[in-house]
């Protein structure tokens, strides 16, 4: 076992890069595979690249990583642990020792994590996606093919809708697996979903004000219509949702109405609705086809009528299409956006099916906007990265992203029915909602539960978990308890450990 | 699409949306299985969904994803293609057919360039480096690098300052060749100059805000200090800079007063002096090491008159070193930061010396504004693609940056020289100016002869240029008639051309 490696490495101390697990970066060399690892290690560890208190991968899981016997990896850890590099005890798994002191930088000139705010060591918080599972190789084959083949203007200041040749490709993407009527001049690329919601904002905000503007000299009460208004642009959001979506939206002097929901999603009846109903909305921000985070996808009915309201009202949906690739118990639910191109806004994101990192996200809108939305993009930070956009459309239209959405799909869905299993062998009290799309679920509490307590006995496990009320709108009242659990963040190799802290964690 | 509705709604037939591969969005319908396939096709691609071109999973894919026999998959395929509906070639797979009426994409996804204006056949506008140059090979070996190497966490969410592997390499780089006096947690990373400008911009603003609110209470005439502000801040802008920067500036509610400029560069005594003298100002933007567009070189004297009256003021200087790495006939002037970091924001790009669409740029704080800064960035579009942050980081730590940024500086040196030596031939009745640094100099026209028209007459000869003029401040009195020279742009093929388009248009 121990010649394999020096044999492969060509006899001699050829430093081999290796990535374990899906994160642990070791740099092999030395005469032997297990006195290899162990300076790796202790290199690691003596120049800060592994912290203090972080967990190693199993022996198993190192030993498969680095296609070694997993006694040589389990021997290398016990000398490490009898050296007092590392610490080995009953549940906690082995971790760096906490009196290694890491210098400020390594050899590289890669400095390392900075010592802020300690990281979990499970992370089920929802929004992020398997980050080990970045593509990187194919990654960096569409890079190379697309920097190769660009044109020189390519690294040019860029056009303010995004290059076209990612607003091609994604134009047919997004048609085929999401059902979205969409043009390349139609199709506009941010720096992240935000950033187009931003946008959106602005141009409602604008629009307000100008008719707002116009109306001074016309009769004043309006009759009922806008009611409330008090003149400012009101955008409907859901009652459960992110509240840095809904600062966006204040931030630009939008008021944030609720719309109520259930297990059919989204009440948009509420939106026509008479006495009672929700009066002088400009635009609706939803999450049609798996509401966040309550997991519902949006019924027909509620889909028809939603169209309805905007083709009535002048209104305009913002279409939040977060996750729409990962659904996994039936048919995906095509995008709204088909249903009424001109009165939907498809935003689309990257930072699910690859990584938040690329800060890249789309938009496809109406043709009437088109020429706002540009507006409001101004000079500053129009556009992402061209290097990006350019390996993103060759990434895509050479199929890599359809493989790395199927496997990721493949494997979000083996989490999930894990997650199901466990939960019903251990906690079989709690109810499991919202799980047929998506990288998150509900877990609802047992009745006597309370949701502040799990979260706090979870961070006693090193467990990040949030709560359901975290995603309330501050206008609705407070609902079940429930912990929203987010299966995408953890590598394949933390996965198992952070779902045992779950379920130790629950009642 | 209103069929499928009508058929829906008339119950007939059940509409399937199906996943196919990882998505292709086809409804089922008709009377067998092979034929609703064929149908649902036939639709997607009449209706544009599917584009001429598109590839389709191959029938052992969909026959597993649509729970079909694979016959039936391949049969269905098989007929499409004697109909012509597709195309199917050895090791191209099944694609959708070129005949297909297009829209206005290519087979490949790859649209024509745009039709839009036409370009010029010599760009001698200044502002663009040689994209031409960009050094591909090189940018994607530290990409490769860089990506193998990052940790997972790289490609989540990031820091809003920027990653710290670029910050680091980043201050080191400034320290040792710009003389900055930089630390990382200084750094911040921005998507390109203007992100900094407004950053900064937003920063100065609100801090005027806040302080006219404190001071509303007290005594209301200040003596003299801040007279003629009307409680909006202002920002000092030299005489002749980019108007989208002063735009950027007054957007954000300053005013932008000019500093008048000679051959030493801006009058920065102005700052300090009695009457007639600029009062009331909270920050200064400058390009002290090549002004932006006359060229000179900050004067030692000027210098030290900024420094001390930021600290005599308390104000702010913010220093533009857009194309400090590129100077020729001595050593470069080092960056004003050097002399007080904290009262020198220091601003730089990678626009100049690599390429303006990686839309990266950093700015160098004093440790005070660190927060406000951060604070300002929010969470829209804050940081830059983590892909570019770390390749850059890569580039410049493995000295492919300090490589190339020695072969542009010859290559433009060289551009220079042919320039100088160009006009003294062909026309000798022109000053050229501002060229000991940069990537363009100030043609100065000789008595009796019109910038207007000769930008006109370049115009005739597919020649694109700029007259000093359009730089100028709009509250400053008409100067001299001049060219700005850009010789950047051209490529090294296109560069002699675009000289001799010069010669020929100059008096």
């Amino acid at each position: 076992m121990t010649d394999s490696w020096a044999n492969e490495a060509g006899g001699e101390r050829r430093v081999t890069a290796v990535t374990v697990g899906a994160d642990l970066h070791l740099e092999l060399r030395g005469p032997g595979l297990r006195t290899g690892l162990m300076d790796a290690l202790r290199e690691a560890v003596r120049t800060g690249r592994l912290t203090p208190g972080t967990r190693l991968p199993s022996s198993r899981t190192l030993a498969a990583d680095l296609g070694m016997a997993r006694n040589t990896v389990a021997d290398a850890y016990a000398e490490l642990v009898a050296e007092g590099w590392l610490t080995a005890r009953q549940g906690s798994g082995t971790r760096v020792a906490r009196r290694a002191e890491p210098r400020t930088t390594t050899a590289l000139g890669r400095p390392p994590a900075r010592p802020v705010h300690r990281k979990p060591a499970h992370n089920l918080r929802a929004g992020t996606p398997d980050l080990g599972s970045f593509p990187r190789a194919e990654w960096l084959a569409a890079s190379r093919r697309a920097l190769t083949a660009a044109p020189n203007d390519a690294f040019d200041y860029g056009d303010r809708l995004g290059r076209v040749e990612l607003r091609t490709v994604l134009a047919d993407y997004l048609a085929r697996t999401r059902g979205v009527y969409a043009h390349p001049e139609r199709v506009v690329l941010c720096s992240g979903f935000v950033h187009g919601l931003a946008l959106m904002a602005q141009v409602l905000a604008t629009r307000r004000g100008s008719a707002a503007g116009k109306a001074a000299g016309s009769a004043a009460g309006s009759a009922g219509g806008k009611a409330g208004g008090k003149g400012r642009a009101a955008v409907a959001v859901e009652s459960y949702g992110l509240d840095f979506h809904r600062d966006i939206l204040t931030a630009a002097g939008l008021r944030t109405p609720a719309l109520a929901l259930d297990e059919l999603g989204t009440r948009t009846e509420e939106l026509s609705s008479g006495p009672g109903g929700l009066r002088g909305v400009d635009a609706v921000l939803m999450t049609p086809a798996h509401q966040f985070p309550t997991g519902a996808a949006l019924h027909p009915d509620r889909r028809a009528a939603v169209v309805d309201w905007a083709r009535g009202a002048g209104g305009l949906i913002l279409e939040d299409d977060y996750d729409g690739e990962f659904r996994y118990d039936r048919q995906p639910v095509g995008a709204l956006q088909g249903l009424d191109p001109e009165r939907v806004v498809y935003l689309g994101t990257a930072s699910k099916s690859l990584a938040p990192g690329l800060r890249l996200a789309w938009m496809v809108l109406p043709r009437a906007l088109v020429g706002e939305v540009i507006e409001a993009k101004g000079e500053v930070a129009a556009v992402p990265s061209a290097m990006d956009q350019l390996t993103l459309a060759e990434f895509i239209s050479c199929g890599a992203y359809d493989r790395h959405v199927r496997s990721m799909r493949l494997r979000y869905r083996r989490r999930r029915d894990q997650l199901v299993e466990a939960l019903a062998e251990h906690a079989p009290g709690c109810r499991v909602t919202g799980i047929s799309a998506g990288l998150h679920a509900v877990v609802e509490l047992p009745p006597g539960t309370d949701e502040r307590t799990m979260i706090e006995a979870a961070a006693w496990q090193g467990l990040a978990i949030q709560g359901l009320s975290g995603f309330r709108h501050p206008s609705v009242a407070p609902g079940r308890d429930a912990l929203v659990v987010g299966y995408g963040a953890p590598t394949d190799s933390a996965w198992a450990g952070a779902l045992d802290a779950l379920c130790r964690v629950l009642p």
